[in-house]
């Protein structure tokens, strides 16, 4: 392992996270707040260790995949250790754990809060939380190519280790231009929806907030009761769109600006997102009609509304899924799962993987029907190669292995299964709520230290998409060569 | 679809359905039973419509592998509708679905009883109830090959079918013979055990039956306590590492009569079992000790005695689990997918698969580190090729599948998720019990006849390791051709 490179990439990305802490700087300073000292000590020892580390002299050649895999894992764990410091200097928590577990979260786009009470907290510190969901959404790494793309050609390893094995690919030759203009769809994405909220009746601040949770997926709120506080019909549906039109591979917008509408409409996940949003709301609107005293109007919305918001992996709510029906909450759960699409700020599996291994069981199963058939697996006018497929089912292997260990530990504080289960599941999927104790109504502020560890670890090796995380566990990894 | 030589197979197990059936026709004459004539009508029917379907002329040279796996999953369904007609014709369920699910448990070696008070049953009833575990734990088909042997070489398909991918292979050159010396083993072992129940104290009938129940790994009792009921802390332990003889390997038993030890203590999956089976016993020991007021002696025997009843998908019980903390109950549940060894008469995934998966990712990890290497898979002496890992690969895909749908639609009854969850894993994995309402204490009677149909077909699935009950669903499969 050659580890100046790796500290290098850090430097820079440590860089930049200091520059991004400066908007909650100022806002402490407009709001004369009490935490703006911690935002200014932040920002001094994050750019500091930034700039200290930038400027080691590396190799650029010196990038091999392991390399990069490892960077962008260290990378999220170094971001998250700095990110959570104006938490902690500020004193909003004096458990830096629970700081860490927040920026975690923030960064992941899981959106799982440890404050019981949001509304109390400093306009500051709430930017900087949500401004997290929605830096860690595009990807950390993707957004200092678009800045400094100065690790130059082998940087695709980069790219990939974040997207692992299903990046967004490169949409131009240059890579650092393909970050660009991902930033600049998502940016102005992001405009458009603060612009929306503002004409729906939200206040300013609260737009950029909600703005931000819904382009990152990730549904940090200021308000106890997310998006259900405005009590809206209008602005629940139109965040329904949102956080749907958020759950698009971004590259798709881009093909779609180049005019390329049949392309977009062909796009086997997007089709099918689509087919399994429908399905999935009909069948919970089914499901809740009597829950809603028969009133068609609330159980469309709020079915529409939840399905979108967990698919999607935000998990803003409008309804207490505690009381829903259990075939609602288990789709619900089975959703937790599948997330939505590749190249998005989505959590869980993506979708594309989902139809890839049904695809390979299907393909399993003609050939028991008709031994020696050879059929390959494509996806719109892909191929998918033999160990393109075997990585996928390797990926889903592991991440229920991971749910498995996540639920196990989890177990140990004795709460009912459901909170346990779901708790585990929303980890590894981003989501950030569950059920029972971890409802939309409740936080993750009780759990154990040993709990809040191994989500936080499930959260990353959730974001990171399994192998890179794991792979930093190995001993072989840290060989040198 | 060469239908002729399927409908040929399925002829002969059904006349050996019927012969199976008269033990039980006997005990209800000698007990003077109400269900005697039941079992007389039942025994005419199967053995007729068996006799009818033998003598079908087919060319044996016609059964290829899609026809074998055919044959073994349509035949799982045909005897379990015929072995369900004695409980009907009787009058001890008056729905035919309820008899029909009572079989298929039977048969799948699951043991879930829709019966609320098993200790009114007449003996004769409660003889066929687990003489179908006992069929069912070493294959229905390998027992009509060890006994009629018509069908020739070719049906090495048939045992690859019922044991699908995994077969515990030729141990003799014979394919006939093999299935003789499987079952002279299970007959032996099975004498043993009820010896030694009649040893420890039980009366005759209830050692048979429990001898049945350990054997087949299914756990049909005739007590309301199960094991429990006897009060006796020697047979507790007895049947904890009987039930544990049964999760092994058969063949590794014809490997230790031909004395080869060494080749037993090296083999992976029965090491694996092993540890697996003491690091459970072990952690449930530590959890359930404030349950037990830290009586040492109590909590590890009802540790090792539910870790050995779920690991090896028997069901038996000693305590009421749902009383345990969640830790242990997480903990059992993760035992309930992994089942034990392969080519035993236990459900789950089976060990081997979870090894070679845990070997596949870490390749896949060192594959990340050190791109280009190549290695493979080896388990034993064997190398397990890519094809075999891809279908072990595809196997764990589907059976996560499975569980998932089985879990969304017992959702319906709307219980609680620990129930429905444990009720839909204890399906697939053949264990027969779970947690809630489908305790140690309780049963499946409750359930709606959807939920019962869908748990019936999770049995078939499991117990016939997934896709050849897939395969069959699939319309390319009857085909002419």
């Amino acid at each position: 392992m050659n580890l100046k490179i790796v500290l290098k990439i850090i430097g820079t990305v440590l860089f930049w996270e200091s520059v991004l802490m400066t908007p909650s700087l100022f806002i402490a300073l407009i709001d004369n707040s009490f935490d703006r000292k911690a935002f200014l000590i932040s920002i001094v020892i994050t750019g500091a260790t930034g700039l200290l580390l930038k400027n080691i002299r590396a190799r650029e050649h010196s990038l091999r995949k392991r390399e990069a895999f490892a960077s962008v894992a260290i990378c999220w764990l170094v971001i998250s250790l700095f990110g959570a410091l104006p938490y902690y200097i500020s004193g909003i928590t004096n458990n830096y754990l629970d700081a860490l577990f927040e920026t975690v979260s923030g960064f992941t786009t899981t959106g799982a809060t440890i404050f019981k009470n949001v509304e109390s907290l400093p306009r500051s510190i709430l930017f900087w939380r949500s401004f997290t969901l929605w830096i860690g959404g595009m990807g950390v790494l993707v957004f200092t190519m678009a800045l400094a793309p100065s690790v130059g050609a082998r940087s695709i390893f980069l790219m990939e280790a974040e997207h692992a094995g299903l990046s967004p690919g490169k949409l131009v030759p240059k890579l650092s231009d393909t970050a660009k203009i991902l930033y600049t769809i998502y940016t102005t994405m992001t405009l458009i929806t603060v612009i929306i909220f503002l004409i729906v009746g939200m206040p300013f601040f609260d737009a950029v907030i909600h703005a931000f949770g819904t382009a990152g997926t990730g549904g940090y709120s200021i308000k106890a009761n997310s998006i259900g506080h405005y009590n809206s019909v209008l602005l629940e549906w139109i965040t329904a769109v949102l956080m749907l039109m958020f759950g698009i591979n971004f590259s798709l917008y881009y093909v779609l600006l180049k005019k390329d509408r049949k392309k977009v409409l062909r796009n086997e996940e997007l089709r099918f997102y689509g087919a399994l949003v429908i399905v999935a709301t009909v069948l919970i609107f089914i499901n809740i009609l009597p829950l809603y005293d028969y009133s068609i109007a609330d159980s469309l919305r709020n079915a529409a509304f939840q399905v979108t918001a967990i698919t999607t992996t935000t998990g803003f709510s409008i309804a207490d899924l505690n009381t829903w029906p259990m075939f609602s909450k288990s789709l619900l759960l089975l959703l937790m799962f599948t997330g939505a699409c590749t190249g998005s700020t989505t959590g869980g599996m993506k979708l594309i993987r989902i139809i890839i291994l049904f695809k390979s069981v299907l393909r399993e199963i003609k050939q028991i029907i008709h031994p020696g058939s050879i059929s390959k697996i494509r996806i719109d006018d892909r191929t998918i190669d033999n160990d393109g497929v075997r990585s996928i089912l390797i990926f889903f292997v592991s991440y229920i292995f991971v749910l498995f260990v996540t639920v196990l530990v989890l177990s140990l504080e004795n709460y009912d299964f459901m909170t346990t289960f779901s708790a585990a599941l929303s980890s590894i999927s981003n989501i950030g709520m569950g059920y029972g104790l971890i409802g939309p109504m409740g936080n993750f502020s009780e759990f154990s230290y040993l709990s809040k560890i191994t989500m936080m670890l499930s959260m990353l090796i959730g974001r990171l998409e399994v192998l890179p995380v794991i792979a930093l566990l190995s001993p072989s990894m840290w060989h040198k060569q």
